[in-house]
C-alpha cells in the first residue's frame, strides 16, 4: 500500500492537464507530486512548464525532465500544489518546515489555483502545534530575535548540522517561532508583516482553496 | 561659507556625547556628519561605538577612526544621525535614493534618538515630489513590478551604471515608485508591507523625533 504523503502527491497529478504552467512545491510530500508529474510526461507525454519553489525542487524537476521557468518569465501560474506544516479548519495554514516559505508564497501569490497536500496528522482545530518560521534579513537578525523573545514567541534559530544558521535560498536567516495556540492568525502575521527586518513568515493564511488529506480511510478534499 | 549639508552635518554632531552608540546614516549629508564626529575623535578625543548603515558609511567611518559595530552586537542605539530625501509637515519621510534604506530602517527601529539633517529643499506639505523605493526580493520582482504598474505606481528599476539591477548591500532589488502625490502615507505603507516579496520601502512614518534644516537664513530644528 502507498504511504499517506504517496497517495495525496498522486490525487493532486489528477488536477493538471495539457498546457498548464505548474507550480512545485518543497518538501517530502511534494516530492510525490512532482515525481508523480515527472511519470505523467515520460509515460503520457504530458506537456507543462513547471515554476519552482525551491533550489532542492528544482533539482529534482530537472533530474525527471520537466522544463522550468522562473516566476518572472511567466505571466502567472494556472496551479500550485504544496504541502503544509498544519492546517487549521479555516484553512489558514503554517508552511516553511522545508526551509522554502519565501519561494513558496511568492509562487502561491501568483497562482490561480493553489492545492496543499497533507495527511491528517496535519489538521487541528487551531494553528500553533507547528513552529511559525519567519525569514528575516541577516543584519538585525539577532535584534529581531530578542523582540520575539521580548513578545513571549520563545524564538529559537533554524540551525545547519554544522550548527551555524540556516541560510535560505534568498539568503537570510530563519527564526522559528513556539507559540501553542494561534488564536488571531491574522492579526499574528500582520505583525510579523511590519517587523522591521522581517522578509517573510510562515503562515499563509487563506491562501488555500482546496486541501487534499489522506488518512486511514482513504483521500478527501477539504474546499473552501 | 559652508555649504547647507555641511552645516547640518556638524549641529547634528552636538548631540552626540561620550560613550554613546551612534547610528550613523548613509547619503552625502550624513557623510558630514560622519567626518565631524571623526574631527572630534581626532582632535577632541570623544569616544563613542559607531553603528553603520551601509558598507559605503562602515569604508568611511573605518577611514576616520571611528571604532565600529554591527547592530547585532549592541543592546541599542542612543542616537542615529541620517539624511532624508523627503520630509512632509508631520515629519514623516522618503528615504533610500542612496540605496541603504534596509539597514538605514533598521538602525533606526532600535535607536532611542532619531535624527534627520536636510537642507531646506527637502521639507515638503506633502510627500511625493521623490520616488519611493522599495526593496524586494529578486525571486519574483518582476511579478512584484508589474503589479505596482498596474496598481499606477509607475515603477523603474534602480540600476548600475553598467545597466544591470542595482543590487543591495543584502543582495536585493531597488524598485522606485512614482507617486506624484502621497495623501496617505500610512497607508501606502502597511500595502507595500503586507505584499509579498517586499523586504521594505522608503516610507518612515512618525520614526523620528528632530529634524535639523539648513537654509538661506540659517540651522533650525523641527521638533514633533
Amino acid at each position: 500500500m502507498m504511504n499517506l504523503k504517496e497517495q495525496v502527491g498522486i490525487k493532486a497529478a489528477e488536477f493538471v492537464k495539457d498546457g498548464m504552467t505548474v507550480g512545485l512545491g518543497t518538501g517530502s510530500t511534494a516530492a510525490f507530486f512532482v515525481a508523480e508529474l515527472g511519470r505523467r510526461i515520460r509515460e503520457e507525454n504530458l506537456k507543462i512548464t513547471g515554476v519552482t519553489t525551491s533550489n532542492v525542487t528544482s533539482e529534482q524537476a530537472s533530474k525527471l525532465g520537466i522544463p522550468l521557468k522562473s516566476i518572472d518569465e511567466v505571466d502567472s501560474v494556472d496551479l500550485t500544489v504544496d504541502g503544509a506544516d498544519e492546517v487549521d479548519a479555516d484553512l489558514n495554514g503554517i508552511k516553511g518546515g522545508g526551509a522554502a516559505l519565501l519561494m513558496e508564497k511568492i509562487v502561491a501569490t501568483y497562482s490561480k489555483d493553489y492545492i496543499w497536500i497533507v495527511d491528517e496528522s496535519k489538521l487541528s482545530e487551531k494553528l500553533g502545534s507547528f513552529k511559525v518560521p519567519v525569514e528575516v534579513v541577516p543584519y538585525g537578525a539577532e535584534q529581531v530575535f530578542r523582540k520575539f523573545k521580548k513578545a513571549g514567541y520563545a524564538p529559537t534559530w533554524r540551525l545547519r548540522e554544522s550548527g551555524e544558521k540556516w541560510l535560505t535560498d534568498m539568503q537570510h536567516y530563519l527564526i522559528d517561532l513556539h507559540i501553542p495556540e494561534i488564536s488571531k492568525p491574522e492579526q499574528l502575521a500582520n505583525e510579523l508583516d511590519l517587523t522591521v527586518g522581517v522578509v517573510e513568515h510562515g503562515l499563509f493564511n487563506k491562501m488555500v482553496n482546496k486541501v487534499i488529506v489522506a488518512g486511514k480511510d482513504g483521500v478527501r478534499i477539504i474546499e473552501k
